[in-house]
């Protein structure tokens, strides 16, 4: 077996650094965790079994540090330009590695991002065939699980136009035979979910895209995944992740309540979830909360893919995700419909492209992680506390009174609550919201 | 009858305005229509009844130039501060003598519009009521014709929570009744539309919002004002408006693609329809364009609040849309599903606060019109000449041929489209979308 | 005397609310301070003096919670329709007794704040000497001092078009004389600063406007200003506030960038420095941080209208900052240059306009108060570590090496650094910058 | 001579495509110019002569449609996956035949776009020595001109932390060294302009930057740009490019305003102008007329990078330009100053990724032209007709009249002028802007 061959860690590429472990808040080493205790209990359950926590394989493995305006800077041990076989088995090597260390239960990944440069869609299928046999053995080594799996239908000039979506249906069968056979090794693995990212699913310009047309081939070839699922017998999750603008000019998952309409439009709803992402939350608007809060509302919740843009950029920074207070606010709207079922939290994140050193991957994932962790404890203590929750009660109480029952009540109509509001001359006041108060809570939860 | 009672246009608030007629493109009169012109033939139809046009009560004769930073500075002959029934009907006989000098077809209105200032909800219906037998009478009198009517669920402090969606049935049951007398009256006014814009249905926090309760509520008051619309024989369209934020930090009815799936939930599709906005469109993250052509391919049109925002200023600025070539792109996608059905080009746009003259309201509203007729003929001439449904044709002619046609077929499944994809070697590549030479033609239409 | 006249807190309109105090992170009491204990020492100076803690007239005692859809929510006791007298001074002692029971040392107000509404700028200045005595007299009996006046010149009609820059000489004349009785004012109180926001001094459209002309006139009103000050002995510094729009399309004094060049040209720096607000940052496209460390680098740094935006609506929200990690990156940036001078963090925030209790503007404060303590905790902490600076230092360390002091050696040229590339045939390497494991120890700051 | 070595245009790349010609608005054909009459007099000059468009090499010849998210597209004759020699010179031998199809007058490069790759900086060196000499033989035998040259300091993994602004010395020489070489060059071949794109020139994190550092050592290396200008008697003029983000988190060169201050700092006003892009002024908050109004208020307009953004996108997506409104404003702000100087229009732009045709370059470059200049037609009759320069006089006369005099004249002080606002009871009024009447002069000039 040549070196790059080497399927246990006799090589490390991260030689000089120790699995991270938790060491507490007071803890004067940067590569620990401060908060994420894995089996510490929150709200009944461990921590690690509540976040269930991801590497990404293409952030930290694939990508070379390039961007629209420069070449790559990482220069990683693993990668070569050619991104040949050899290559694709030492970055297999490094990630399983990197899993270990850090302790975290799960990884992620593409089809292309475990495989070497395929030259046709036969290529690229058997080897995929190879990687993820690969990938079974280093899981079975390791213990390191798969939280879900994916094609990648943006990154090869043929899917400029789309995958599912394209003009062109012979596109369109490569994109579903990449599905198939991604969806089936993830089977194979164990995967808990295959996700669906439409990176090129949507639009440059309306004037050469027949709209409804393409909406129904995404319908259509998407209940076909449904089905192929239950047809091979995976119990996972089959998630599309919204995402608004970028690469394409307009995406169709463009968010939650969009990808809603259009599950419910192709009689899809129960059967496809979504893997909500904060970065493109807010590029759609939204915060990552409300992104979370509809899901939940819509019983749509599927798995989140956890990074943080900033506010000053237009597009896709995929950043580790430090800000407590957001994913705590996140967190109350999530834990109470019973949290991540099969999903859990991947890290769509990235080290800035100046971050060229091996350590800050840890440090990346090192910072995710606890602030994951410490906003699961605050999100925990404010639910325990039950504020919110009897602020909310007593706000929405007036529909358990008997106004608002007959409001509610079968046979109320338009007219029967307009007469009685002019016969009672009903003539209602606002309350405060105490959105101050509320908010107040939240900073304090933060220890 | 007192002065402000006058029902008829004996003395003109806008005297030395003439009537503005159509002169072409080479008149120098700066109060003419250069474009617009109601009995030109476009398409088979006549412009009048391509755009169906309709000037908004609001922002033209309520709204005092006031923002939020300063106090009004229009002081309109109609307006006093106090608000009161004198004033009330000055403003009518100012607003019919408006919409009659522009020779435009429909006017909109909100309830408290065309009502004094009213202590209580009792005192507003009846206000509501002698006020809308007033409109009556002037649309007689006019020939103008009412577009949609709204009941204002927004400015009164009730509804700072929100009307059909607040926590206290109290205040919804007051939203009710409003909806009701108005939804009556415009019936009786012979309304062809009437709308809804949620303004307050929202949130500012969602730590004291109860979501799935208010979009419960929200669907189930909808369902009763469709049911009441068929019980007194309204047939024109219930339309909801699409807007993002402002004045809450979150809207429900985010956009069209979030409100297919409110109705789809609700069981209201088909029976609800959407009020588009450009302004709002890009407030959502879309062009006007992609709000209509959603709308078209969902089945969802109802009507267009034409106006525009600028690109520097994240709020409503609710200005005259001057882009010929952005409202072409929009037209381009509504013409060939038939045009506006019962809705209208209704103008939901004001005046820049420092336009404190009479004439400006005039300067605004002519440049709206112009500019909505030299994008019908512009649309019109791309639709006439073809080629962009041409092109579209071509690009998607795959669909037609047999590896589409298989795809598409009853009993094609993932599975049989990879082994095709497979047993084929299937290796699709891409072929140019034509962007630019497309963007050109829609240049090349503007005359 | 009459009620409203009363000079002492005798008849309190927070007579619920007893005066707020630290009680420590612990405290379950919700009406506390659990991080601002103003005798705390931090980096060697009291809490109370680093951050110098202003609360603002307009927001919490002029506003009625009106927006630009809706009327006011709040019904305030000390507020009358009409706004005069009786109300202005019902208005101050209300607010005095606020200032009072929160415990922070300082205000903020602008001159129609204080007085009733008046009719004529003579009324004004003669509405305006009588408040600002009352004012001093309130000064006197409660301790609490004055951090800046300012002469609102955005909302009267009369300045729509701006103050100092209005195309008309008669209206900047108003303004001069506004600002003339208000510096005069804040010197006599004994006020810190005074500050401009230049709320309408910018431009609704270019087409109307002669730029270069207006910004001549801004300048040289401005330096009148500066030699007045002088003149009367006020030490105190004028700030100019940065906000690139809103209320008008486009305002002149965008950022702190574009100020530090307007007041070079006109020979102002050193005499007029910045007035810094985080939302108005955001607005911008800039991070608080990045403003404030403009600031410092430029020798520009003046006081601060602490608050915060949100990510998702597009105009100044002006809420209280609860983000401890965005303003404890800012006080990494500030701390080191001796932190605010004659400045302080002004409570430029309101309550939400549902949040209609009295209670709720405590709330407010409290935690806005907290959370800047909260963050100076943190930023001494990461300063006293010193780990940030120390990684700057190496990473810029080749300055201090052969090469970097030849670059910057007087004599050196582009040829002759150019020269010696080429002869040493450099070819620099990127090292990392480290950002994730930085970012890291900001999270591990806050407490 | 090798194929790829041709210096002459034996072996078109473009052969199908017959040299584009003017044939007016009514021509059928989509490859000739509808509007762009390059000998038609506007204004007392040609319109070349007005607008002296360039092609930019980069875009159009070096760029191969790959993206954050996926392979390039295009696969240009004249690419090859090495970029090796031949690969360049058949670029070369491409973009010149592209410059002569096109008719247009100017190109520009970067010193990267022209040569292969490079493994050193000396190799770059003297690879782009022979590279500026092929340009140079190619300049006289089409006779093509350069608007302007620069040297890429942001595609190499050196220049992640910055160019002339990097915390290393050994790569900011490297930084000097490409520009000296490149500014030569620029000298050499009759260069009308050298431009300066700050792309890494900013930060990604405060915390590992020191900003004032940076700053003072782009100053200086700037100073010393000019001074090498000066030495090598290059008249032509240096030009910064303002863009506020990307790839950096933040950049230094933010918009014109910042770039004032930037300069008036170093004392370099006069000697550096800016190369505006309308793309990032819009990224940056302006409009594109802003950046033209305000660096022709200052004196330091320079040249134009035309393009646009959409603004449904945060990010620089570089399309051509074809909104001929927002064109017509920027060159009604610029016209008036006498237009560009040793500026010019560079097409800045891009065709779309999808856009993988030959001629689709063709496309997006006849639009671009075609839009310039029906907007300087436009822009030459509102001139012309004189009513927006009339009604800006009329607006601004109160400062010829007494009042506005004594305001200004000398010896006016902030207390003569309130004292005579208080004397005379000033009460200035708000007078209409007309923007609604002037923003229909404009639509109506664009024929
Ligand atoms: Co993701
Ligand atoms: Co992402
Ligand atoms: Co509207
Ligand atoms: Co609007
Ligand atoms: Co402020
Ligand atoms: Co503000
Ligand atoms: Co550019
Ligand atoms: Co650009």
């Amino acid at each position: 077996m040549a070196d790059t061959d080497r399927m246990t860690l006799k090589d490390p590429v991260f030689g000089d650094i120790a699995p991270i472990k938790f060491e507490g808040p007071d803890s004067e080493n940067t590569l620990a965790y401060r908060y994420y205790n894995k089996d510490q209990m929150v709200l009944g359950k461990r921590m690690e079994d509540h976040l269930r926590m991801a590497v990404c394989y293409w952030h930290t493995f694939c990508w070379d540090g390039f961007d629209i305006f420069g070449a790559g800077t990482f220069d990683r041990p693993w990668q070569n330009s050619a991104n040949d076989r050899s290559a694709a088995d030492a970055k297999m090597a490094a990630a399983f590695e990197f899993f270990t260390k850090l302790g975290l239960p799960y990884y992620c990944f593409h089809d292309v991002d475990v495989t070497e440069a395929s030259a046709t869609p036969d290529e690229l299928s058997s080897n995929f065939k190879r990687a993820s046999d690969r990938l079974g053995t280093y899981q079975e080594e390791t213990g390191v699980k798969l939280l879900w799996g994916t094609a990648n239908l943006f990154s090869h000039p043929r899917y400029a136009a789309g995958g599912l979506t394209n003009p062109d249906p012979e596109v369109a069968a490569c994109a579903v035979r990449q599905i198939r056979d991604c969806l089936e090794a993830t089977h194979r693995l164990g995967g808990e979910n295959y996700v669906l990212w439409g990176g090129r699913e949507g639009y440059d310009t309306l004037l050469n895209t027949d709209l409804t047309r393409e909406l129904e081939n995404f319908g259509r070839f998407l209940s076909m995944v449904v089905e192929h699922k239950h047809k091979i017998g995976f119990k996972g999750k089959i998630l599309i992740e919204p995402k608004p603008h970028e690469p394409m000019y307009h995406q169709y998952d463009f968010d939650t309540a969009t990808i809603y309409g259009f599950l419910s439009r192709f009689g899809l709803l129960g059967e496809v979830h979504v893997n909500i992402e904060p970065n493109h939350a807010t590029l759609s608007g939204h915060s990552f909360a409300h992104e979370v809060a509809t899901a939940v509302s819509l019983d749509m919740m599927g798995s989140i893919d956890i990074n943080s843009g900033n506010y000053q950029n237009g597009w896709d920074t995929d950043q580790f995700n430090l800000d407590v207070r957001d994913i705590t606010l996140a967190l109350v709207e999530l834990l109470p419909s019973g949290g991540l079922d099969t999903g859990g939290f991947n890290f769509d994140a990235k080290v800035r492209r100046q971050s060229n050193d091996l350590a800050d991957l840890f440090h990346g994932h090192i910072g995710g992680a606890d602030a994951l962790a410490r906003a699961l404890l605050a999100a925990a203590d404010l639910i325990e506390r039950g504020e919110i929750n009897d602020l909310k009660e007593k706000r929405y109480s007036g529909w358990n009174g008997s106004l608002g029952k007959k409001m509610l009540a079968e046979g109320a109509s338009l007219a029967s609550i307009a007469d009685q509001a002019a016969s009672d001359s009903l003539n209602g006041k606002h309350s405060s919201g105490r959105q101050e108060y509320l908010e107040n809570l939240v900073a304090r939860s933060i220890k």
